[in-house]
């Protein structure tokens, strides 16, 4: 079977306008204009290591639409699916960001409600949208968006999932948009049909009442439901501005755990984002090498990077996430310091 | 009776995103962060000419709120009738401003539906506050808000009225908002109560249906209605960079029309904002020198000056304005290029 | 027949580098960074009014090349034809500009020979691409850069030509790069090729040393050789910053020549690219609507809107430069200043 | 007895001018443009936190008399005891400052000499002034500039004192102003006056001549003068950018020493100030709690988040200050990285 | 007579301290840093045709010593000449300066009381100074600081002419030093011992109580005194934005008056300076060529250009200023747009 | 022998394009402008410090030229030397610099093949250059370059040891130039004449194949050849952001080796150019004070302070690299954190 597209991902497309960094949002008179959304920067982050890559969203036709088509093209992200809202209510989500020092945190603001999404309609997209991809992805921040976005949601994994289409799943666990049992009552009637699952400890335990390790929390979502993969990063906040991250993914197939060794005292930029990228990475390996391994390393790889870089996701390409992995197993040898 | 404000304005608080000048909003990383808002715009000028002011308007309660109230303190506007909204709904109205150059027109975004103003309830506000100003100011925007915040407009003009309060009304004409239509039905409810009019040419004409000249339309105006004093706005595109502009006010009192000559050939930086500078000046110079001659001169040197200025509003003080009077008079004498 | 493309360039892509506006290359701390080159810029101005473009030409791998692949994505150019040099030798040319303001003229200073494109080979692209576009065009800038880049750019008008293929070529002539008396020499030679002839009436006075008046020097051209349409440009400086533009077209097949009125008092933001914006409207009118008057308003209409855009291309699109169209048409109606 | 004001501060306002951040003074094109002055911030701060505060000082009325009346506003400083100058002579002090990176150090360049403040004279205030707050706080930075100013300080010291006001003051010593000998002999004769001392353990043995532990210096000041509470602050500079930081403050009426654990591994980001922000804190907390560990925790909190905002004072409200002090105490417990 | 320098000028070197373009000192947070001041320009500009400078002043040791020092070696100007200020009181003057746009003027406030210059001392520079340089330049600037820094001029004008060095001087009035009649009496004084005189129309008339023709006017300077030469400078404002410059030059020596078509339409981005460019350029071309006609042209040419450049100086060449002289009166030929 | 400057160097003069910091060369639309190059470092840093300097390179005659030499005048370093390149193949060498944070390394592209200094010949200079100065320093970048340029330098090298002058050498090696055997075997002709040798131990043991102790590779040299002193800089890189540095000096006169503690956790800005820092500050010691010890220590702080400042090369003054020393010894005392 021949499909156009290795990975398409629906989700909300939304304008990140972030303070300059120090900076707050009650002072100053600039603001820093990115693009973000879960699933947007996953869709990008996979194009920019070479899949085909799509998102399914909607949004109005505006001058903002000018702007979320250069950036989606820039990351060779098709905008085939991407719906056009032509109502007179059609707008943009926003979130604000305040960029945190120690003691004060970072903070966010969202102004997503009555966006484009959530007008999306399942006559919105051809039906030929379903044979289309090897891999399908979404998140638990689509789900809660409630009503037609929801609906729409589960209408997709429900399709994609009958034309034999993997689905991926990350809970990306937001309290704004929903309490967490509304969450877990919603993720687990989609739990039947996901293949791979992203779930950090703390929302299993949190939002699913999962005790135990984190190995047997791992392995109990796939005992208790078809999923082939579990993947839970591993965050470490030494500092706001220095975190060490890994992250360990269980394979249901061979019964197997897969881990290395953290990314030590990353110098965190810009958080944001970082759990998407390792989504990016982690389905970038699976999908390109079939392999546990590749995905735990390429998951981490573009989560660790992904700090280093103002904004939701990270412009980088294969040869630069291939030479950071190399690097960190290198853990004995020579380093240079800078190449030149 | 001894009043704690000269005036009190009611209308939605706009948070104001543009592009840097000669930038596009499709391109670039960078926007400027202002207020905006026709009657936030007016209390604001007006306090800085020396009156007492202040704005009812209902905002959230996240970070954006301390940027507002800063401003508004800094602006010299009283937030005491700021009313908080703590739904989860809530939420700033944004609009997009990307600065034109001839062939190239500049063009907005509008992002305010849902925002906080539309939930505004007359129970958000005390009674008290209907005794405490000596003039009432709103216009055509906040009227084409519709449902609750077009029943709260008039519910204030009503209130105000019975008090005593002058009540001064911009027709404002938003096409993005209502049809010329459904503004003249609801406008003319309001008529009766309005004092002071500010309405142009052209909206007298398309809305109103009004014909022959301006001094006909102007009269015709204080003829149906009890209005007092009817205001207009004359502009002269020459290019996109240059404009002209005066205007013309009517007194139904002594039947007089008041002119002066043309501000010519205004450098544009931002022309935004400019109908809101000249209703603040013609207010204040209603208000303190209770002479429409004093408001026409104000009126038109308020808006002449804040076309230099970046944002919604002119950030100036009396002795400025007086002394670009001044030179606007002295016509024939030497003019300094710069005091130094 | 189906070809792939409506249009593929072939050209150098430059780094463009230019001072902020009113400053100057020997002082400051800053550059813009942009794209720039005549063909790249008519590739991506074409695909962004909604034709499938492509370009051919040879970048580095270095880190530069991820800033020219975004770029050309986000401007819906396909990098199918963009040839990789890994010589150690390999470079981006550039271009630093500095704008001026009267008395002081705009500067430009080139570091363009060494670079890549210079090392192009007719091996480096498959003998498919031939076959796979409805017009190709290059310039006098191309055939300027001598040896390789000179070779390689007449072995594809040839080549395209023998497969049907439309051929479009713009004099373009840089002093800088070579003779007039060089010029004319080569270009002759390829000019029984083409089919659009994009030539100012200066130059074909100075290099092709005809005479008489514009319209007669155009039906020469197309006499001389089998040329079915001549294009040239008319600008008129009033000032460094305000200029007239507007176009003369004429089409050898029904012997007609097409004129519009002056876009007049253009605001001169960047008036860099201006002709190659030129081109790009021009031919996507006489491509998608196979008409001269066509070709003559896109043509226009998209040199008028690029003087208000920095950088050397404007980022557009259809409906924008549609509605440019409709208002310079409307001489004689109302005309809104902004719509809001 | 019912009070305006709960702090009235008496200190100069200077212009701050600083590099960007990773800049040099001899470099580089572009400045910062703040306010600062250790008692205008901490008015600004106290205002901040909901308290109502005013300032005496003394500006001149040219364009930067907007800049500082803008910005007290925004802060909720009253302008009320902002004294005019309209001498030939009137200046507003200024201070450069360039940010250091270890081992380079932070510097700072004054120039405040000849401003506006030293021409301050006790006729400029109404004798009503003395009646209206209930805590009047000054430093030695205001003694130390000498002349009419010192004079004029201990003026108000005495006369506050006579009304019954709560009189605070921070040692703040300054070698550029004058030396150790000369502050000691000066603050000897105010300190009978003085109800709360803001002293480093540093200052105390150096200029004082203190010996002994802190707590014995602190006990000794209390036992010498009539001083009810005597707040020090404790800094460990672990790297220029990376700073702990706590208080100890010992009340005389129940003899008891206050403290807290340090808030560890600061994120500095400007340091200036923190020591201002401390006593905005402290006073804060006495004056709506009355209460020494709440002063302690707020001056704490207050000085901590300092050192994560550019510029000479925190732009904060209460919310996030309690938020602060609650996830600071919080020390065994969850803690989110951020909320959203 | 071999003289080290062509050109020694005496005055003071001021911080430059701009909001940016279209902003306004009241808001934002950002100004730009330059230096200014007359004789510095002056100073600086010849430097750059070429000619050996260096300039008499005072400035402090702090940080922004390097600041300055690093910009006159830049310029080429010796900082020789250039007297530290090691007293506690040193500080360098500052000018504000908040560009105009139309109806708003630009706008300086000076701080440049109390600055190190004016302390300046006959000691503080050897008496082998005097014997150093073709030509010596001062303005009324400096003799209206008054003070030693006047009685220093006025030491340095009769010392230089005694050693035969052309004394050049400009009146350059500002009314916010001294009152015209000060000047008048001050400037009387070394009138005797002036030989190039720069004096506007409007002061000669206004201060000098000149009457009739320029012609007329410059005559009488060389009638009273033994003037040489008498520059005067003609602008015509037509708008804020766009200027027409020349001057007219009368050299007693031939009874001739020299003149040249203005510049007309210059594109005014700061028109700061511009009358100390006209100075660099008289001085540089009578220096250099001996000859008024020179002197007008070098003058007309750096004072438009100068109004292209943001700061108080220009940065530019020989080379540059000679094409623009040539393009200047090229009034019939074909200008090229841009070379490239 | 009175000889007019203390240090010649040779060297590319290359213009550095860095993307602010935390930004991507892949995005955004802004690059720092600065000047590199070993050589021109050393020379701007040892002018800085007082000493008398030159460099000998060539540059194009373009407008970049006034960049460059209002720079080198800027940092007190002679023009004297500098060729002027009339090609037309003329060019200035660039670097690209996109900052790091880690895991993500800082990165270079260099584009300075066939730029001007490429041509340099030895007819370009005058024969009295060798006579001209006490040292001449260049380094393995410069021989790196091959063709003329090292053809140049080793004939420089010869001439000026002919006429007495100290000799100064840094490996400086660069895999992108040449392969390590290159390097070696070209090096070792240049070696009998050098008298101050800078090499790391990396380079000494991977490129010179030395083994045993650095005390016996320094040592080694001196045997070897006729070097009097080998200085080797050692830096540990604790994180990107955190270096400790240090430097052991051998001199072969004494047969002493010269230490001091390193400079711990160093705040990491700019790395780029520490080395070049590293040989202005050691031969500033040397020249100044005869004496390795003092080398050692305005070494080590030079290095120390250039990784605080964004650039190539540090701007700085002999009094504030003596205070960085005096503090660095000042290991057991007080130390201020900032003065004021």
């Amino acid at each position: 079977m021949d499909r156009k597209y290795d990975v398409i991902t629906l989700g909300e497309i939304l304008l990140r306008l972030s303070t300059p960094i120090n900076g707050r949002l009650a002072q100053g008179d600039t603001l820093m204009k990115h693009l973000g959304g879960a699933e947007l920067n996953i869709a990008s982050e996979i194009g920019q290591l070479g899949l085909n890559t799509a998102i399914i969203s909607k949004i109005p036709t505006n001058l903002l639409a000018a702007f979320i088509k250069n950036q989606l093209n820039a990351s060779r992200v098709s905008e085939n699916y991407l719906i056009e809202d032509h109502s007179d209510d059609s707008r943009v989500g926003i979130y604000y960001y305040e960029y945190g020092s120690y003691p004060r945190k970072p903070r966010v603001v969202y102004d997503r409600k009555h966006s484009s999404i959530n007008n999306i309609e399942i006559s919105d997209v051809p039906q030929t949208l379903f044979y289309n991809t090897r891999l399908f992805h979404t998140s638990g921040i689509t789900l809660g968006l409630g009503g037609k976005a929801q609906d729409f949601a589960i209408h997709c994994i429900k399709e994609f999932k009958k034309q034999g289409t993997l689905i991926s799943f990350d809970v990306n666990y937001r309290s704004n948009l929903w309490t967490g049992e509304e969450a877990r009552k919603c993720i687990e009637t989609i739990l039947p049909y996901v293949d791979i699952f992203f779930c950090s400890e703390d929302t299993a335990r949190l939002t699913f009442g999962k005790t135990g390790t984190i190995n047997e929390i791992q392995k109990s979502f796939c005992e208790e439901y078809p999923i082939s993969v579990v993947a839970s990063t591993e965050r470490t906040v030494i500092t706001p501005k220095k975190h060490n991250f890994t992250s360990i993914i269980y394979s249901a197939k061979n019964d197997t755990y897969y881990r290395e060794n953290p990314y030590n005292n990353i110098d965190v930029v810009d958080r944001i984002g970082s759990g998407d990228a390792y989504v990016s990475g982690a389905l970038y390996g699976y999908l390109k090498h079939g392999d546990c391994q590749k995905a735990l390393e390429y998951g981490n790889a573009m989560a660790a990077i992904k700090h280093s870089v103002i904004g939701d996701m990270v412009f980088t390409d294969l040869e630069e996430i291939d030479s950071i992995i190399k690097q960190h197993k290198n853990t004995s040898g020579y380093q240079s310091e800078m190449n030149r």
